[in-house]
């Protein structure tokens, strides 16, 4: 399965974290300057905006907002911590309405020290949670499995399958999976996983970067689609031929490219994507 | 499943990569004066060496020798270098003959860029091509899986199902699992997959340390037992509900344990192995 060729930029989106330099405004200037289509705004760059204010004039320079990145985060030690979790992921919901962002990337979280299978259930409850605010928003919930090494901090949900098998239980129309070729390229179930999630119309997203060799750091190293390993082709075909359509998201936490011209940036995102996506 | 608690010695093995500024002949002398039972050499450990007289200083000085470190690496780009990773598995095998070690420790291999299915594939006809000789000479060959991070350099083989899959498509009684607690401890299929190489005859072995958080190095940054996120009591339980009952492999690559005096480090591994192991 290969996917065809990316011959234009019509469904390009770029993360605010990826040019981790710019505030929001800026990126508004650049981005619709460089052409990019779409944007998932991470909720830092919010911080102190109007937010309203902020999709109109992502929206006014001819992108849309994609996505706000990022509810999750679910699991406590204690019930505090939870009910804590499940407030904050409840003001995602009012921001990503303010913003105009349709899905919610959730990063579900773990905890140093307690069982997987705990924070699991946890993840399952904590989104049960905030179900019916996010329908009632018409807003959708993606689950983003993380790759294993973040298993003890970041996610407890480390595979497609297992973001699959909490969608199987929470049965909710508007609940679905976010594929991040980063986290899960190693798997060998990806795509038949990637054709679960869109027979049961579940495939919402989809995030592309690149694994160097060597990787000099286990969160701010990523590469540009081409400098590495992964297949972004292949896995792009997979979710086409799954019935996904939409964006392709660029996100990339690097600290090479965090020390660079930003715009220059843009540009080698362009053309990986072209050539590499 | 809680394991009952680790009460003496009789049980833990060291590798000779966890002591690393120890050559062999020191090693020898230091594990046996703190008491060890078992050794897995690692074959840099043998460079320039009489190999036989290795094993028999080894037993002399009261240890196991449990296995040799490490075959694998069968996927190449062509066909001489695949033909050249089976002779090397095959000198492995000369090795732990010598060394009188009745297992080799298999890290599979990966090929940057080349898909994982074709490394997959290339893993399992080199370990084919190694079988016979390993037979003959009543050694047994060990797949560990590595952990996903790994799979762009060092192993396409990421999880035990894998593994699992492996021994089932060659199905040689002497091919088994090695369990190693880093690499594993993450999958939500790990207690059904330890059970299924139990039932198969199929765990020959099983490796202990901890995860850090943070873990500041892909590589060399690996924790004591009890310093880390990983319930190693929970999984050795696993491992003997499935009929594990063999050495406790204590196996650290740490750029900050290997700096300090080694000798007090094997009495902090000595405490760490009966308080969380």
């Amino acid at each position: 399965m290969c996917a065809r060729q990316l011959t234009d930029f019509s469904r390009l989106c770029v993360h605010t974290i990826t040019t981790k330099p710019w505030s929001i405004e800026e990126a508004t200037d650049r981005y619709a300057a460089a052409g990019m289509k779409g944007v998932t705004v991470w909720r830092q760059w919010l911080d102190g905006r109007d937010i309203v204010k902020v999709g109109l004039n992502l929206r006014a320079a001819g992108m849309e907002v994609f996505s706000l990145c990022r509810g999750g985060f679910f699991p406590a030690a204690d019930a505090a911590g939870r009910r804590a979790a499940v407030d904050d992921n409840l003001k995602a919901v009012d921001e990503a309405e303010a913003l105009g962002a349709p899905l919610i990337v959730l990063v579900c979280g773990a905890v140093p020290g307690q069982p997987l299978e705990e924070s699991r259930n946890q993840i399952a409850d904590g989104i049960a949670a905030v179900l019916d605010r996010a329908e009632q928003a018409g807003i959708k919930l993606g689950i983003e499995p993380l790759h294993p090494m973040y298993a003890d901090t970041r996610s407890a949900v480390n595979t497609i399958r297992q973001a699959n098998d909490i969608c199987d239980r929470l049965g909710a129309p508007h609940l679905g999976v976010v594929v991040d070729v980063y986290h899960l390229w190693w798997d060998p179930a990806l795509n038949s996983e990637i054709e679960r999630s869109g027979r049961t119309r579940r495939l919402l997203a989809f995030h592309v970067c690149d694994w160097r060799t060597p990787t000099e750091d286990l969160l701010n190293d990523r590469g540009l689609m081409g400098e590495g390993c992964i297949n972004v082709p292949q896995i792009r075909g997979w979710m086409e031929a799954a019935g996904f359509d939409g964006f392709i998201e660029v996100e990339i936490f690097s600290h090479r490219y965090w020390a660079k011209d930003q715009t220059m940036f843009l540009e080698n995102i362009k053309e990986a994507y072209l050539k590499h996506t």
